[in-house]
């Protein structure tokens, strides 16, 4: 067996071949970190083109992650899941997702709403200042709604929900509002896109 | 606000949209159902010519689903998050990943293996009859050679490891094993997918 054993060569060397075969563009050293985590876990060129870094976003994202104790939102358990425990233990930082939760379940029922969109209205009660989507334009949309009612105000924001109805126009509406954001363009996204971006972000501390 | 809030809804549209433009294909009714799942969680309709679904691995996938009482072995945590908990605990089946074990990590470390390695090596120790891949070529490699040792007998195997170094060349050496699999040829694949390929086959129960 000659395969690869060791994890971290693994990586390296595929970081090696999808810059070798990503082209030219125009990305920063640090944004660079940001499209290759992503192509790493797609195997999907097409990220480079539809990966949009707000400037000023990572700044933003590595303040408020080395400011630590802060609680991190996400659409999906995936995401919770996928996110670095080591690093985010590290930084007295947590990711949460209500969108399973008992109680969420119950009020998105009698509101006739989406969990997804009844776990935004918690977190962002909470005073969640980072959210994470991979998976619902409702979320998204309900957290846009709770921006200019100035129920929510947060200070980060991963967008990449994925899907054919209504995740590519939830993405552009969003991108309206001036916060910083990092978002994927069109119909593609996921959680493990997301998880992909935040851990980027994660490794640069 | 007039997008769609409710989530049955947005999915029965989502695949209309996909069978609209996926075009031309020769999949029956239930593999329609997988490919459909895959393009929805990754709006990428490439996935349409790298699954491969093997001749009676549909059934013998819902076979083991519906005799219940299964350990199922994924080989990330996200893979174990997204799963319909709902759907698998009505089957009396769980679904469970080692890679984060610190007992698994000092055996990795140990050993000079990947963690996800190791953790395979402990799931077929115990008798998995399931297996999951959306991650690590290694942990598919090590899969075959525990399969050739006679060390390990999966009765079904879903192997969609994503990335540069030998994801493709393990898929494409496992699929001259000859046990009931999905696979995703090529680069591709990652965890959404095979989260996708399972969630697909439960809902047929």
């Amino acid at each position: 067996m000659d395969y690869i054993k060791n994890p971290k060569k693994i990586e390296e060397e595929s970081f090696r071949i999808i810059e070798s075969e990503m082209g030219q563009h125009s990305f920063t050293e640090r944004e660079l970190k940001i499209v290759k985590r992503v192509i790493h876990t797609t195997a999907d060129f097409e990220y480079k083109d539809l990966l949009y870094i707000r400037e000023g976003a990572i700044d933003a994202a590595l303040s408020l992650f080395e400011k630590g104790g802060i609680t991190i939102y996400a659409d999906t358990n995936m995401i919770t899941a996928g996110i670095s425990k080591k690093v985010l233990e590290a930084l007295n930082c947590k990711v949460v997702s209500y969108v399973r939760d008992e109680e969420i379940a119950k009020i998105a029922k009698e509101k006739g709403i989406t969990r997804s969109m009844a776990g935004i209205e918690k977190a962002a009660s909470e005073g969640v200042e980072i959210f994470l989507f991979g998976n619902a334009p409702t979320a998204l949309y309900k957290l846009k709604e709770l921006i200019e009612e100035g129920k929510a105000c947060p200070k980060f924001v991963v967008a990449a929900p994925v899907g054919f109805v209504g995740a590519a126009q939830s993405k552009e509406d969003f991108e309206k509002i001036d916060i910083p954001m990092i978002t994927v363009r069109g119909r593609k996204g996921g959680s493990t896109v997301t998880t992909a971006i935040v851990n980027a972000l994660l490794y640069m501390l």
